[in-house]
């Protein structure tokens, strides 16, 4: 029996809404502080992002899977493990709660709402960052979702932090980021035209991870129970809950 | 069969003792130690805190559910997790534990036991922050409760690591934990005056939280034990320890 | 039935060796690389002494129980979890462990094996520190040893990152440490004339802790197969590796 | 039933290459920010890898082991966790990947594809801190591997994150890496000429410490299956998916 609909997408709002918080306002906050020492700000916002994305993972993986991320849940579709009804509303509540985290970081820091971001990501080398840092993603997710599902809050979280320095991007990795994070001229932002490329990166990253994962993990596509598990559904951690309880 | 209430508000008044000395302490530390660089006493103040928190809830978690905050006490009344009389004798040892911890820091710094903080600390932007601070603690601590209560106590920590960046008043998101700081003028410290502002915002952000958690995750207010479990009762922790004994 | 003494013997001289090592070494790594900023080296010294000691008590917990640390002997043989004979055994190889750790970070480094250290650690917030530090150790682990033996390598490496920072000392907490650190003119050394006053606190801090929780979670003294759980002895960690290879 | 052996190598291949992307890539990036500040530099560089390290393990830990490590691998194979013919596999897998990861890293941030590095790192010091270094990471590895193999992915990243900063060569500890880091003329590379020095000292490490662990934890050689245990086999982990999934 799936949680309702209605409350999958405000999990997937919320949580999306927290994680661009915390990407856009840990920016401001450490160029505020860091005296123009940028790999203290990155260094901060780095920790920000990788601890923010280990608990909202854990707050809302029951609800909703927590992907906060159009790559995972369309990647999530095509292995069947959400219908694509369900990925057409994941989707926009991603967008949007993205959008609002971005305005409310604006707002804690006494920012207008909105600003467009005159940041520049563009390039190959920044494309070629993006499809490996999706890549990633979508391996890691993959890879823990079939035997180690409970660590995934911990194993995304990690990537992540490591993505932000290995990639020469800061590893976005995320479409509902990306557009979240055009609308915000800060230490996090990217100019809204160089977003069609970031996504199409990403979209290729992650497709290219699930189709390496469906020959190096065989048997995760056809068993959608088991896929679920590593996002967390209802199903799955009700198992945990009571294995937990007992 | 609870715990006797003596042992329980002893844990929380030593739990909330030391949760401020880490945050007062180690502000006094950085400070001395960072040659004016804010950004770096802010991360160093932002480890010890989150380190601070992950190894407190592991600690009184099992005694008395490891609140150290008076916004998470009321809110898990409210929830019928807590009688309004064992609520009434958690806050006043937390603010206690708060106001101690602050001494003992500042005896260890060779500080003065108490001094006034002349932090600003104050308007909307402010108060924002401490609403969306406390409103996604108690998101984490609600969300986290049902199905994967032994991740609360990293969860938090997590939390707070993060928020202390994202927020523009570093997430005090904790009555308790403010009146405590109103106390030391020191790198944590915040005016007197601005207390009343802060506490008011995190109230109100706990109580939103767990509305919305309320029809988030239905059924969580109406099944007690469940929420206990969160915070570590006798009877769930007995559970786990059985679980982990076997 | 027991692990051969001999063998818990080796495992408490590698662990705290490689402990110490950590200390020390990062200390000399970090003084060389920060350019004079102390924070940083603080920084640095307080991540490789965390981290080393969440590896370390996870290797070395299933053999010898992962002491390290004369004080925490001394408080479990006093709780009757372990023998005054199998103590006066561990504390020696504790003590040679450390100032072997001194010697190899030396060497590593290039420096003379031993050196007698210049820094000056004395004085009542010293001291308070180290018993404030030393009471929050045991705390942890008396805490965490009924109900969540597996999460002490984390509480334990949780809290002496926190430590490192809200005491005045950096929380040493540990009496083989502190006589290692005694021979190592670096950042991580103490004055071998300081070094009774801090042993003093810290046995102490360890005794003060042992006897609050013993009324705080009364039946922890009287069941000593549980405080070794704590400890991962082997009987203890039979049982979780049963649980978990099922 | 083991997985096919293909499928193993390429998650070693894939593995190897993320690890090694994200040690060179975090070191160019962190130099570029970093203003100088060598302790930074590291900082980051520390944070990225043992991130990387503890995601990389539970991806790939359950299909190949997640060795990434040539020196690991040969390890496993004397303990008869692992066939001759499998590690000759293993290891030209892990070097290839290596090779590659330096690659990946190099075009993300528009660097020529290789470079030959002219960072020194020779003498005895830079000797002796592999061979500690090595050793502690096999000592991790063994000592997890009976009792507590879930926490592997942990243990092996906290100790590199602590080696990182306690050994003069920051901790290579894995000929596969040296070999990789060789065509790096960045932060994180040696020279070709001194990459026989590290192999040798990298082996001594790891045979030693295999050694030490045979004695210290009698029973670990005999039991294949347990031995497996820690690195994730089939087996294991399908013991602890069903466990899990109860």
């Amino acid at each position: 029996m799936k949680k309702l609909l209605s409350r999958r997408l405000a999990a997937e709002f919320l949580g999306t809404a927290f994680l661009v918080a915390a990407v856009v306002g840990s920016g401001v906050m450490a160029e505020r502080l860091a005296g123009g020492n940028v790999a203290l700000v990155l260094l901060a916002n780095t920790i920000a992002t990788g601890a923010a994305l280990a608990a909202l993972i854990l707050t809302f993986g029951s609800i909703s899977g927590a992907h906060f991320n159009p790559a995972v849940t369309l990647a999530d579709a095509l292995e069947g493990a959400l219908t694509w009804a369900e990925a057409s509303g994941y989707v926009p509540a991603q967008i949007l709660g993205g959008i609002t985290g971005t305005i409310v970081a604006h707002l804690m820091f006494g920012l207008p709402a909105i600003s467009l971001s005159q940041h520049i990501r563009s390039g190959p080398a920044q494309f070629l960052s993006e499809f490996v840092a999706s890549f990633g993603l979508l391996s890691v997710i993959w890879g823990c979702s079939r035997s180690r599902s409970i660590a995934v809050p911990f194993a995304v979280a990690a990537y992540i932090t490591a993505a932000y320095w290995f990639t020469s991007s800061t590893s976005f990795a995320n479409p509902a980021v990306t557009i979240a994070r055009s609308l915000s001229d800060t230490f996090a932002g990217i100019r809204p035209i160089d977003v069609p490329l970031f996504i199409t990166a990403q979209l290729f990253g992650a497709l290219a991870a699930t189709l390496v994962f469906r020959w190096l993990v065989p048997g995760l596509d056809r068993e959608p129970s088991k896929v679920l598990l590593a996002h967390g559904s209802e199903i799955a951690n009700a198992e945990i809950s009571k294995s937990a309880a007992r």
